[in-house]
Order: structure tokens, then sequence, then C-alpha cells
């Protein structure tokens, strides 16, 4: 299956996130972000959120949108994009280890649920607290 | 308590999760953001994090470091600063959520593995997908 993805946040974020993720995976031809900067519209937000899908839905199988977090405009919008393209999946809470964790399996796993679940899993995995007794247990 | 925050990652995404998270806060003041760039040298990301955490142990009890994903260099930077700040602690995984919770609870919260703790768990809850059926259920 052929997925693309689509990452909307405040500000430049997911921007920069999908950029960070290309300094450590290569260019990703199959992500497109966008921002919600002070004085743009949502609907402007919107207009462009559609514009991509529509574009991603001649190429790809699927477009998965990741936002940064659950209640803002960015998740508003990609949850108003529903009217049109209701299978669409959202994840919210986006960050680096989601991202490359979702590209990375994208074309090897066919079910788009395991994809974003094992995802979530790794990504929730990846948020852990480390100090010097965290060193010295690794050490032993 | 008086904490600071320095947020360490892979290309600018930690600076502008730091002005996302100011889009939705106002000014963060007591956060600094530091990222590393193709052609930077991991050298100069070390003495840039030292001169972040020497300048807040003058004005700040602690510095909480956050970064991108654990196992790249801004997480081994971090990790190798303490050496300096034995006590220092890390988190992984950044995303907007968690810095949030941090920032809105660090006031309130004296115990800092409390804070990062609870903070960790609003981050993890915060990575879900929703669809039609979250928006149905939602509904009921």
């Amino acid at each position: 299956m052929k997925r693309a993805f689509l990452v909307i946040t405040h500000g430049d974020m997911g921007i920069e996130t999908v950029k960070s993720a290309e300094l450590l995976m290569g260019p990703l031809e199959n992500v497109t972000a966008l921002g919600l900067h002070p004085g743009e519209s949502v609907d402007s937000l919107r207009d462009q959120a559609y514009e991509v899908l529509d574009k991603n839905a001649k190429i790809y199988d699927e477009t998965i949108v990741l936002v940064d977090l659950l209640g803002g405009s960015p998740s508003n919008v990609s949850l108003s994009t529903l009217a049109r393209y209701r299978d669409l999946k959202i994840i919210t809470g986006l960050s680096l280890p989601l991202l490359i964790n979702l590209l990375n399996f994208t074309s090897s796993e066919e079910n788009t649920e395991k994809l974003i679940n094992d995802s979530i899993n790794v990504a929730k995995d990846g948020i852990k607290m480390i100090d010097k007794n965290f060193l010295q247990h690794k050490g032993k």
C-alpha cells in the first residue's frame, strides 16, 4: 500500500519535525507539512489540508494525518476533513519517534491500523526519563 | 522551585516546538532550544549545552533537558553533560503535550520526578489515533 503523510501543527513545528526526520532518513517525498501561523485563518489551513489530501488521493492509496495535539486548530482542521475523507486516520501527539516509525514500516505493513497502533506504542515507549541511575543500570 | 528547560534536537524541530508552545502559552523565558544542523559538530553542540546549563545554574534551581529521541547525537550530548550535572534529568521523545504539561505544572509541583512522570503520562495519553469512530463515540 502506498501511503502519504500530512503533518499539521501550530507554527512551524511540524515542518521542522519533517526536516529533522529527513536529516535521519533522507528525502521524504510522501510527507507534507502545514503550519498555522499567527494571523492565518483556520479556513485557509483547511483549504491547504484539502489541497494536499486531494493531490495525494491521485497518487497514494491513503494519507495518514499527524497533528501536534488533540484539541487545537490543527486537530480541528484535520477532524473536519473527515467530511470528505471518511476513512482518514489522524494521530495526535506528533513526535520524531512516531513519525520515523510510521515511515520505516509503511511499505512493509499492509494493515493501516496495525501500522498506526505499533507506531503509537513505539512512540509511547520512546518517552522516557533518563538520568545517572539509567546509565548505571545500562552499564550493569 | 524555579526550573528551566533545555530542548535539544536534530535540526530546528526543537526550536520550532518551543515557538509553537509560545503560540499557545505566551513567551517562555525559561526555555532554551538548541539544534544540531548538518555540518555542525557534536562538540560544538555539547559546548552550547554546557553554556546554557551553566547560565541556568546561576538563575534557576535546576534545568530539565528534553531531546527528540533516545540514541542520536542530541541525546548523547545531553547524557554527556551528566559528567558535570550529576542530577540532571533528561526526557526523550519531545512532543508539544509533553513540553506544555511540564511548563504548566513546573511552578506548582516541587517534586521533579513527579512532575516528569506525570508529564510523561500525559504525553503518552496524548498519542491517540482518531477517526470517524472516535467522533461517533464522542457524540454518544
